[in-house]
């Protein structure tokens, strides 16, 4: 966390100096915003966050509801969510109040006598490592609280504007303000009229029965339902012995459980089989009740009893997996001709069953992937042309989610004798581990991914993929830290610098590959920081650090070039927190499989790997920038980031 | 962190439900208190906080200041007052945003041309592992601020009252309130009257200048002052390469600076040598600019410069060392005869330097010490001869810390020329490293503290020092987890049962020692729970947790005894989070040299072990406690503690 550079700071540093439009913000919505989200949902929420770090962009969410969400459905957050709370500063503290999954338990009928379960197998979460990040369980409310909690520190300012649900809108061709919002009052004086706003992009966040998704004229497409869970999240006092772990139990009398402890150590999530829905069930199944769930539990777990003391939520539902084949208002037959001015994300876009603990995940990617791009194309550092990457990169994950969790509910609404062998169920928990982690995403190449041409030098970090963090030592204090967490979600890009073999020393400063690259960056005009303001902090759009492949003690900062030790602020104090060491007990070239002649691996604000380069390679460098930035920039007066 | 068995709780967890005096608590300073706490620095927030906890007392804390502190000056916080965050629930939050010291350089006269500075050395921060958290550095004002969010959400609801001035007090022989305080309102519609409080208890925590000090016949003796520093916390360009590290640099021209970067990334303190103070000097020494200062520091660095862009804060000191005979009101001769009513805590009783970065952390275990004995006496839990132990046990490690003080201090401000060996500082560094890392605390036998009868059966345990964690799994979830970390500050005793080798079955049950002191301690008149009042759950004054040494797959928790699962809150759910396997990658039994056979772990509330114990020891078990406790509490209707 970098902070002082601009004087003294008291209080908590996570409270960043408003700015922008950040200041004297106006309580109520105002006619004309720069991009409005529809619903506080995850998707919505993180979108907002996001483009609260832009103090030059009007970023309003509305929500319906006339505050807080107080229980949230979701409650699973992948490692993959828990990397983004990283980057928005919360993760430490979700953890510490979440319940983290170390372990699956499988629970079968007892062979000797079918009608009693046993456990018949453990299963590690994570085995491969494949996050250093865990795998949690927590209420969505909190997630959105503490979206809500890094808004409000930003430099914006911002708070969802409570009570306004989404009516309608209509595009113009043309105009400042294209979208013409209609939203209805639902809460407050005004409660009943309505209230038109205009907006340059709207981005609807407003769940599987989402009106922005029907005013753009998507549907969603799917299966129908034709299996019923029963969940309920309930204190009890039981003698069943896993019942703080994650467990899948199935019963030799039929039916199933999926458990899943809740945080705070009493609370526990079940979901209970109710079988399959008959045809003509015209929604019947919905009217069952949170005693018949519970009797229901009761029999699957049997020789073990449960009895509930409380019940903080129930519900029914019939799993549906549906898919809208386009996340934005443009049409197929418009596709290059037009970009998109509308957007739909999360539930909006798909809806599949919980018990993968997926969906709060892959809404949360939709607007990671989403809300720098509005920035970057409001502020003018990219062209509009950056926002058809959106529906084209997220609609594909989307795709393979509902074929995942397919399978899963499949499964696990399989009764035992239909298993083609006894751990099939166990098995693809653990062979498929990465997916549900949220590591499997892999964008395609486009105008932010570029083709794996050097892939070879940077082998652990594949293009298209996340960033995968790895230690590191500072250099300038000696502090061992994770690469990857240093980079907050301020919306910028990215450059690691991974130096060839020559450590820069005072005394001995020869030529390298890596200075010749510093310089290149410092001074070409075809350098991507020509294209950002003048006015504004040498890494004001992007974060470039160096990574050198000798211990701490072997650097001389003083010989570091420049260009990984801007100067920063209205001080023009120098950021010495760029420049990093290989960690002897974990060498990040070993660990990511990268060419001891150094290697450039660009990385998106979302934390996807954009590029992987030759150290030499500054022409193609400067070409994948180029499409991505252009002049003109209206990006505030003086700007700056933390770190 | 443990909540929802009071129902679902939606918001954040931390916040605990209000209760006691904390329902409808008076915004304004009643007439009748039971603690009255003198000043908001860390001896006097960490009281209050702990006292916080007890919702049956009335503490209050009053502050001549009209608000929050802005810029302290204290900053460096070590291991052990981390540790001690973390139980207060702040670590990972402070230690985010805290600059992290993890080594040391030590700069000398270059012997080639010794005008000029060279690194003569590097020294690793705790090379032992005496603690598995950071020594930070980072502002005062936020470790109060932290302070001041956990009374807040405790169940009293608390709140320093500002603009409050302790003038005097008096003590009379009888009376519920026998501490009859005067204070002058210095902010406010009230500002220049006086107030009248009376209290049961003072806690002096106002400073060296301590007034509450005064008011019992105290005084600081010591020697006087005879060097000077310079203290600067600045933002500035330099060229010198170590300016991101702690740094003790001694020029040859004379003079020298300790180097203390600071939280952020670009802030830094340096002390600079202002050489002996002449006896004449009057005070004269105090009026050295910054400039001069900077200019100093600018010789001292030669051939590296320093140009300062922005002073935050700056001061002139002369270093003292100065200590009280006593901590409480008690004199000499009325030892044994009558107990304190009144403490002094922190710089009240001790000055010293600030270069060894001990003050803050020293002034905050003087309360964490006090606070929770003042509870227990308060709420009829224990004889008030508890109370004397406090002044008992505190005044030798104020001493220590003196005598190690003087040394550093002396150390530091030696000429090169005087030293013993050229690597005097840093070796007396290194072998200290457990002292300032606050450590080496050990206390005397005492009501609190048992003879160390039984230390072999834990070597890793050391009987008077703090409990040291280690990693254990805890079986009903799987997870691992640091042991030491799971006693909040609760002001809860913590008994921890190392179990013998055999596992708990439950197809397999066969008597043990852990399993007969379990029913010792769930139903013996002679037991501690035995004191505890019958409406409270059973685990409000004793946290009782067992470890095993199998790994947590080998454990049956349904077979665990009941004394290790206690029903908790109005629902008598059970809790499972008091049972723990051993960790196979680090073996808990190994890591602290625990016998075998098994043995118990008596801890304080504050930390500190106070009895090691064998299984069958019941006897002494009881007979530790029985003079701790007594019958007749007055402990609140329902009371429950979160893990």
């Amino acid at each position: 966390m970098q902070f002082h550079h601009h004087g003294y700071v008291s209080g908590d540093p996570r409270v960043q100096p408003a700015a922008g439009v950040g200041i004297d913000r106006p309580a109520q919505l105002p006619d004309e915003v720069d991009v409005l989200v529809v619903g506080t949902g995850p998707a919505g929420m993180l979108t907002a966050a996001q483009l609260s770090q832009f103090p030059g962009i009007t970023t309003r969410i509305v929500e319906r509801r006339s505050g807080r969400l107080a229980i949230g459905q979701a409650d699973g957050i992948q490692a993959r969510s828990v990397e983004t709370f990283q980057a928005f500063g919360f993760a430490e503290r979700i953890i510490a109040e979440a319940y983290r999954i170390t372990e699956m338990a499988f629970w079968k009928p007892d062979p000797a006598d079918p009608s009693r379960i046993v456990r018949a197998a453990r299963a590690v979460d994570d085995a491969t490592g494949v996050s250093e990040f865990p795998h949690l369980i927590v209420n969505q409310a909190r997630v959105l609280d503490y979206f809500g909690e890094f808004m409000a520190n930003s430099p914006t300012r911002m708070s969802p504007d409570y009570g306004l649900e989404f009516s309608s809108l209509e595009v113009a061709d043309e105009g400042e303000y294209p979208v013409t919002v209609t939203l209805l009052q639902t809460a407050g004086p005004d409660e009943g009229q309505e209230r038109v706003v205009h907006a340059k992009y709207v981005v609807g966040a407003d769940g599987a029965r989402s009106k922005v998704r029907e005013s753009i004229g998507c549907t969603l497409a799917g299966d129908k339902a034709n299996h019923a869970w029963g969940v309920m999240d309930v204190l009890a006092v039981t003698d069943f012995p896993d019942i703080r772990t994650k467990c899948a139990i199935q019963s030799g009398a039929g039916g199933s459980i999926l458990l899943i402890p809740r945080e705070g150590g009493h609370l526990f999530r079940m979901y209970v089989d109710l079988g399959e829905v008959p045809q003509d069930d015209a929604g019947a199944v919905r009217s069952t009740t949170v005693g018949q769930i519970i009797a229901k539990a009761n029999n699957i777990l049997h020789p073990y009893t449960l009895e509930v003391r409380d019940v903080a939520w129930h519900s029914v539902y019939e799993v549906g997996h549906r898919l809208t084949d386009r996340f934005d208002d443009v049409l197929p037959d418009q596709r290059g001709i037009r970009t998109p001015r509308i957007f739909i994300t999360g539930d909006a876009c798909h809806t599949h069953s919980a018990k993968a603990g997926q969906g709060m995940n892959v809404s949360m990617q939709d607007g990671f992937n989403l809300a720098w791009k509005l920035g970057h194309v409001l502020e003018g550092r990219s062209p509009e042309s950056l926002l058809s990457t959106y529906s084209a990169e997220r609609q594909v994950i989307a795709k393979n989610l509902i074929d995942f969790d397919k399978e899963w509910s499949t499964l696990m609404a399989k009764k035992p004798e239909e298993f083609a062998s006894p751990s099939e169920l166990e098995d693809f928990y653990v062979s498929t581990a990465e997916f549900p982690a949220g590591f499997m995403t892999q964008y395609a190449p486009s105008m932010l991914i570029a083709a794996p041409v050097h892939q070879e030098l940077a082998a652990g970090f594949t293009i298209g993929k996340r960033f995968k963090s790895a230690p590191v030592v500072r250099v300038c204090d000696a502090n061992p830290v994770q690469l990857g967490h240093q980079a907050a979600a301020d919306g910028r890009w990215r450059i690691y610098v991974f130096a060839d073999g020559a450590a820069p020393q005072q005394l001995a400063a020869a030529p390298s590959p890596a200075a010749d690259l510093a310089e290149w960056i410092a001074s070409s005009p075809e350098s991507p920081l020509a294209a950002a303001p003048e006015r504004a902090d040498r890494d004001a759009w992007f974060d470039i650090k160096v990574i050198y492949q000798q211990d701490h003690t072997s650097i001389d900062i003083g010989a570091v070039p420049a260009a990984f030790k801007p100067q920063v602020g209205p001080f023009r104090l120098t950021c010495l927190e760029k420049v990093y060491a290989t960690d002897a007990a974990a060498d990040i070239f070993e660990l990511r499989g990268l060419d001891r002649g150094g290697v450039v691996v660009v990385v998106r604000p979302d934390q996807y790997v954009a590029n992987v380069l030759p150290l030499t390679a500054t022409a193609e460098l400067g070409a994948f920038f180029a499409p991505l930035l252009r002049a003109g920039s209206r990006a505030p007066e003086f700007q700056d980031h933390a770190g």
